[in-house]
């Protein structure tokens, strides 16, 4: 049986994920929209600990003082009675029509200063709430035409945008870091930022880029065909994975936004791997919320969004089993040896020697015997077949 | 009528282009090897201006050092009678067995001792034959199963080769600087650093960023259903595109170097239309080589090969050709107006205005009429249906 | 220029088309709703010959017998005073909660009869309003979680409505044909009768196959990677083109219903040819309506809706124009040749010949020169390259 | 701990499969060839029942009558002393230069009769050694240029081919079945009968359909993005299900033969499910042989080779297994019934029910409840988490 989830567990979930209506390019809604205020008590319920939004999902766009603060109040009481925190807040500058090409870099300029007023104050938002992270998904950051967007102005305008966020951010001394949403297509024919490789050479050129990191997201990723796994690796091998979106996705296909594990579960396994085991002697590579934004299929009525809820939890600690298994095993101890994984930590070069010294030995080149080499096998795949097997819970 | 390609055009081609013998993972070759100097010769009469090639392409693997020097001798020859230039060389990681888990990043240290110093011997042969640019494409860095590969150590591996190379090639005083090829799979599973991105990424994390940059090929990016125009402005946006490769890809599926243009014709106007006037003012954006990697279908004979190579360096010119005619139409100046895509480069904060100031421009955001502004339409389709015709010539 | 398009062009628009408000899965409406008999005015002054729409498109869903009757009487009074007229009815199973896992193929037995009925009662409008063709595209029929659909089940259901339908036209006596839609995916995770193939398989199973065909539509076979040309050639081979979708589509990814031409501009060419050209010695190899299905991006305005819908219809021509003169360049001619294009045309076995007298030919193998035929080149790039050359207009 | 494979499970293995050498686009071969003979005592000794091979796997192309009659005599030898049977016998029409354009649909009208004298020898063999079916892959049937192939002609030769070597089968009296495998592309840009779909549909078509069914491979589909047990479940349905190729594909890209299981692991668990239970009544669904066509990764040497062989039976049992649990869990139970799987076998009109009847049964639509039915949720979630639970061994 699978544990059941606990707040050290640091389960988080958006308001937009289970309180998903239904609405997709070809159907209405199928469900009614859920309180935030129940989503939180509900969510406390299973187990989880924290909630996030986008400003939108909390406060209609467009309302007034008196009922942003009522709702904003409301919520509050919510995280109190329950112990939820907010770990995460996020922006959406792609739902109003008045972003249809973009936020930041819309090829309006009236647009992207708007845009960027609503972030300001979405930002005091996320502070007061006390998240450590801020999202952005620049889902309309892009476009359908070639000629029609200047993609070298545009990253411009991304750029200067971010850059004014983080002084505004450090000058009030908020504990927030910026965390950037890749995502290859869809709503828009393709999007500026399209996956975590072009994301963190985007942050390499800021001002401020230890303030910005990435929130990667497993289905965008895979919409591309990338391995997610091997994304995050890159995420923490440049020290920016700030935040995380677990889901499941079926392929190179529109967005799915599944119920985690319910797509490709063996590189569910690798990720839960990765993050629970990829650290410098196995400890865990990444300490901050698994956060599951998803959508509940337009197939369920409410029991089934909040089962759905709890599935993405149980299939997540699932996994965290057999990972932990899949290390304690004394055959895969074998076997990674056997791959040599574990020398691929050892520098290449000796201690002290720099190609000079590389030129000078013989054994490395003029001496090494390349067919002797060639032939060894690697044993990779009887490696993933251990793999596949702790998956399957059959060791 | 098509111009005719000359030297001034910068048009460059692969030794193993022209020279694929059209072995693929289910056929024998269908063509005899061409020998190097003959590839010379034919090049520089269909007017092309460089010549490139791995180091195997030129000398066998494992050749002796007479081989290798009668084989170098009969190659300068061949460049000095013809007065083609080589200002790209690349190296061969992939095709010896004994790479079969990559070179710089193979679990077996001993290999990438070797691989460095194949690569090293290699660098040496590009400065002696003036090539200011050195291809790394990592074919091989890269896995099939996810527990068989640390991929935080491979990153941490790749950055310590590239660094080595850096390092001496300072020290040598070299004029070269290096220039990674990305690409998602093929021939492994997932490759390290599968796109323009991920490359970019890696390299803002490199001893010497400076000298190293990027060699984006076509296919390469639209196997992942990137955007090729939009990954090159990236790579111009951030002062990285220092060679590229032109061909042709026919959507998400194995890596086809079709001729250039024989893929996604509407991007290769947009790539074009970019490389020849995306600098500021219009101006070209990139003045290196025009480097087609395509590979002559399997279903030629030898004359299909050299019409191939033609057919390249027409398309290009052709498309050349029509983006200047877009640029210069008025109805198109008219359009791109229309859809503010100039207005992108102008800063969405005014000179000397901060996000204090912002914050106290009611008419960004409390004056701001949402709604009119939403309701004014781009016409991109419009501007996009006139690039499209003059695609077709029919402006 | 590209010609006017005029009715005998056969062009036509989906009410849904040019109506569509721009709501997608992370955006509201930024257009109104065009009122349909607006539509079917300005659809005629572009030069349209017809309007198709779904039974909803017209009627809005659950309206009652008064307000259906005025809807029409209004929607034939705007067909009469233009001279359009409706080749094609479709149906709409997908947009409403209660079809949320299907129409005919619903887990729900009720929900697949009051699917039956809706379109039953379609039918009999269609055929009120002359449409020929019965479009349906069961967009709906599918799922997300293998286990919880009975495929076989679902096929069998899909079946058994199919054929009570054909049924129900033949004893009307209404001269209409049944045209399936197939789509890999989205909405629904997997779709049935998913490519033009699968389709063309099910109608083989059917009580009444000659009564029921395609409409393939050139962005769904290739969100699947296909070659839209080759499926439709095996429709018209099979001799089941009976309606086609036009629009434009950049790779594997969401549905973009681009205007025609605005993805994959060579293979739009290669349809048009075969359309146009692709029967017995040169003739039309299809002449039913040039459908365009399509959405204007949501980034335009009510002027670039109608600007989208003309460029579909100038794009087409344009392509027409270049097939023709394809067709007609003497070096084409002889590139065909020489590529053996017709040849394949020509039987293998000759006249009376049989497998006896084909083992009896030992020209056929036993005295074969496989390496003299092997060596000889196809001249297939060449041939590209010409057309490539043609779709520049550059010769 | 996963059961060890007995003939009794019908596990047979390709002479190229475990054979292969490693060569791929970019690679030189990584291990020696294996004897045949060789092979076929290793996978004996592994518990497999059968082999299957190319006409050139087991005896060199272009070699002489007497090493013909050698190879296969030493091959027969082994099978005596294994006991391991051949199932099917497969043509290679692909490996050759002379096939460069394909076999059947070469536009070389000489190639065509070449390979059909070809295959009409290799039926000849299939059937003195026994094999039921015989699979036709016909990977070089397609191309890269649209203008360079007449498709509906190749479709007509194609057919023509098939019905040559049917009737030649009936003439003779073999009990042997044709089986065609399709894919999308690789080696050509794209395959004739890309799918599943396309494949039966051209089946349809031919003068003896009875004969010929399919060999569907699960990466052929996988590489379209299609969902392969879906596919399946057509070919079922329509009884064309004569063999099958199991491997593992891990999403859109270039074919990877990885072992079963090692790619989506949701979707081979669906497909066990399927072919174990997906009959009548829980019946096995198909009952020929569990082929693996996959390829041991080139990493590997010779050990790694059987290792993987032993993994792909490993995992079809332990999957078996899960199957067998799921369908037998009270819980699961419970669920398919709510989610009404098993009333999609249900007729949708009643007995003796026609349209007439249910036009009028004012409860289909009338009086219809549609919002209450659309208010129903289907627990599809709740259902597929219970099949990831029982794939993880957590039940």
């Amino acid at each position: 049986m699978a544990p059941r989830p606990t707040p050290a567990d640091k389960f988080s979930f958006g308001l937009w994920t289970v309180g998903w209506q239904g609405r997709d390019p070809f159907g209405h809604a199928t469900r009614d929209a859920i309180d935030p205020v129940e989503s939180v008590h509900r969510l406390a319920e299973l187990g989880a600990y924290g909630v996030t939004f986008h400003d939108d999902d909390l406060v209609p766009f467009g309302a007034d003082a008196a009922t942003r603060d009522a709702q904003i109040a409301r919520f509050r009481k919510a995280l109190d009675e329950t112990g939820l925190v907010v770990p995460m807040v996020t922006t959406d500058l792609f739902q109003q029509p008045v972003f249809k090409d973009g936020g930041f870099t819309s090829n309006d300029r009236d647009v992207r200063r708007f845009a960027l007023r609503k972030v300001l104050r979405n930002v005091d938002l996320a502070a007061e709430l006390g998240a450590k992270t801020f999202v952005m998904w620049g889902g309309r950051e892009g476009g359908e035409y070639d000629v029609a967007k200047d993609v070298q102005a545009a990253l411009e305008r991304y750029r200067e945008a971010v850059d004014v966020l983080c002084q505004y951010v450090i000058d009030r001394g908020y504990d927030l870091r910026f965390a950037l949403e890749p995502k290859p297509n869809e709503p828009r024919g393709d999007i500026l930022l399209p996956t975590v490789g072009h994301a963190l050479a985007f942050i390499s050129t800021l001002a401020h880029p230890e303030r910005v990191g990435l929130n990667p997201e497993v289905g965008h990723e895979q919409m591309a065909g990338l391995n997610f796994a091997h994304g995050i690796a890159q995420a923490l091998w440049q020290g920016k994975l700030f935040h995380i979106d677990l889901n499941g996705q079926r392929g190179v296909k529109y967005d799915q936004d599944l119920v985690f594990g319910h797509g490709d579960l063996l590189n569910a396994f690798a990720l839960v791997d990765l993050l629970e085991h990829g650290g410098p002697a196995g400890a865990p590579a990444y300490d901050g919320p698994r956060h599951f934004d998803y959508k509940p299929s337009r197939t369920e009525d409410i029991d089934g969004v909040w089962a759905s809820a709890a599935a993405n939890m149980r299939t997540y600690l699932l996994l965290k089993e057999r990972a932990a298994a899949f290390r304690a095993d004394p055959e895969v101890v074998e076997a990674l040896a056997a791959s040599k994984v574990a020398e691929l930590a050892v520098p290449t070069l000796g201690d002290g020697e720099g190609y000079a010294e590389l030129l000078a030995d013989t054994s490395a080149f003029e001496e090494f015997d390349v067919e002797a080499t060639a032939a060894r096998g690697f044993g990779f795949v009887r490696l993933n077949q251990l793999a596949v097997e702790h998956v399957l819970g059959a060791r």
